[in-house]
């Protein structure tokens, strides 16, 4: 078991990890240059082909990575709970690992160095599954990461890159007992794949349908800017709003400013027959938005917008549509926030902040291989703690029951 | 949301149910000796027909059970974590509930009265399918409960009892969005059934091919005493030992102690060569063991015995055979205890104690809903934390990224 290994040398593993990557560079281009030819003459889509290419300072940025997970605190053998039972057996619950972990993922050759930073770190196995555009580059990455490994008196076992066949993947996903845990970071395709076929338990990295609601009487100022900041800071990713709704009441007030804002942002609007009511000629132009919209998660600069009648509207709203990732009220009322903290079944509720803070480094966990919106094991960012069981260790001095 | 009660309306709603069924407990034994004459008439095992069985003392029992789960603390809305950023924003991570809970079992009618309580008050809703062996047992427990949760104002929907069809069974674990956990209570037959049709996240509750291992140099007398108490206290349950690991230093001075303590109790012994050589005339008529017999769990008072090198083909015995369970040393050596802790994995390590305590009860968790020896969620007792997720709520003043 690699969680056995003590924290300094899980940690040195990593370092020489780091530095392998930044004196491999240039084999590491090399290969990735040959990916990227093979995937623009299959006319890739530009912005997989941008996924994939690498250069100096994505390598760089790979081994900066690795080297923050080092510095976190090791999540192995951490105390998280325990008592003394009144018979003198003293249980303590102490964190180990998983095990082997499965990460299978996209066109993103830099997840082969994240993932396999997490999980050494975590002492889990890794099992890496990347794309088949990637194939080269992942094949060198590995091979570095590996004789790193190997440098540092860590087992070469500890990190296995897989083919990227499907049948494959059929096989790694069916071996309970081996595997302990999938991660997919991937679309929808994948998850319908792994949910005919897993067998090993999996966490659904999430897709997220975020809402921002701004309540009456809330801050004009502080709800458009909290609804761009949601919105366009960077539309493209799973914590990003996707759907705004307002009170009747802050509606005329706050409308307006953020049409305003968001339009000369490049946002394209959907807005409901209220809310184009209440723009008038500022109107001109959006498209009314349909139960479509609600559902869709965009990923890019448009957002819906409905006036809703109340709070508990609201809440109604998001319950429907929502995906259980990441969801923001903008408020001045206290009653409200509670309410709304209360009533919304979400990974994160936000009072007051963007829903772009959904991330293991905001949230100052460290890196994180993912979001999940499950609800078993890990919700919202996915650390180092979330990559560990729990064991219950228990002494007596010949404890009878 | 049930978890949007407060405690005390949840708690009182449990209150009332304890009180229903000591009050119509006339009822409740009228349907279930119909339940019984039938299952007597199709010549069922007398085992089962014996878990079937309620009388005053049973339904007394369970409300019992009910009051002590009423007087535990609320598991919904506990703080387990949480910190505030160097920005200031304020992160609290809440244990909300999972939402809607299946508990599947087999023929006790006493689940249909637990499983309830620990899911109302952990906020939860819950679906029960009991076996078709107590059809009319479980529509009297379950009227008596849900007539009980409407006087205390708990919607009538909190609590649902499928019938025992096999095809609603599967509808019912493919019903994604719709229900949160399943938690199966019965053989090898339901597992590979959910294994093959649940779309919706299940955790295992256990079967435990637990070991004893005595290390040389142990006190022989509470090494006898604990191998006894894993074994005979209660053969049929998941948390007794089934195999003994004596090592070759120790043998000679503890097996004819435990063989003749054993034997007195009734259990049969199936015991390696080298066991057979150390107990000479002792092991007339004693079976020698095989591989088969190491992967059993017995459930009977039957163990295996085998003769190890070292503490190192201990754990190899255990890794190999183990279920993850419950696993028990009886040393004098820190060495030893730690090596024996850090080298198994499974859900309860025990030094120098019985395996017999691997129990929400005695864990002073209170009550649970079963023992998981999976990895992900829950590990061990399955109590009323279990029975949660979390939520992370934060709180900012306008914060954007």
């Amino acid at each position: 078991m690699l969680g056995r290994l003590p924290g300094h040398q899980r940690d040195a593993a990593l370092a020489e990890m780091a530095d392998a990557l930044e004196r491999r560079s240039a084999e590491i281009l090399r290969d990735n240059a040959l990916d990227v030819e093979a995937a623009k003459r299959a006319r890739t889509a530009p912005a997989l082909i941008d996924r994939l290419l690498l250069d100096e300072d994505r390598v760089r940025d790979m081994a900066v990575g690795i080297r923050a997970v080092a510095a976190l605190p090791d999540p192995v053998g951490e105390v998280d709970g325990g008592r003394t039972l009144p018979n003198g057996l003293q249980i303590v619950r102490r964190r180990v690992p998983l095990g082997v972990v499965a990460v299978i993922y996209e066109g993103r050759p830099n997840v082969t160095a994240d993932a396999t930073a997490l999980c050494l770190k975590s002492g889990n196995a890794v099992v890496l599954r990347g794309s088949r555009l990637a194939t080269r580059s992942n094949l060198i990455i590995a091979e570095v990461l590996t004789g790193a490994l190997l440098e540092a008196g860590v087992p070469r076992w500890s990190v296995a890159l897989l083919g990227a066949d499907r049948e494959e993947m059929r096989r790694l996903v069916q071996m309970e007992g081996a595997l302990d845990l999938v991660i997919p970071r991937g679309g929808e395709e994948l998850k319908s794949f792994l949910k005919e076929h897993a067998r090993v338990p999996v966490i659904y990295a999430a897709s997220g349908n975020n809402h921002v609601y701004v309540d009456a009487g809330a801050d004009p100022e502080m709800a458009v800017k909290v609804v761009v900041n949601a919105k366009v800071q960077r539309p493209g990713v799973c914590n990003a709003a996707e759907t705004l709704l307002v009170h009747r009441d802050a509606a005329p007030g706050i409308l307006p400013a953020v049409v305003e804002r968001l339009t000369a942002s490049g946002v394209e609007l959907r807005v409901d027959r209220a809310g184009l009511d209440i723009l008038g000629e500022q109107a001109e132009g959006l498209a009314e938005v349909t139960d479509h919209d609600y559902a869709t998660e965009f990923l890019d600069l448009i957002m819906a917008v409905r006036v809703v009648d109340s709070l508990p509207q609201a809440l109604e709203h998001i319950a429907r549509y929502g995906s259980g990732h990441s969801e923001a009220i903008v408020t001045s009322s206290l009653a409200s926030s509670r309410e709304f903290q209360a009533g919304v079944d979400a990974a994160v509720v936000y009072v007051n902040a963007s829903t772009r803070f959904t991330d293991g480094g905001e949230f100052g966990m460290g890196a994180e291989i993912g979001i999940s919106t499950q609800k078993l094991h890990a919700r919202g960012p996915i650390g180092l703690s979330e990559l560990t069981t729990y064991t219950y260790h228990v002494t007596g001095d010949g404890h009878l029951r």
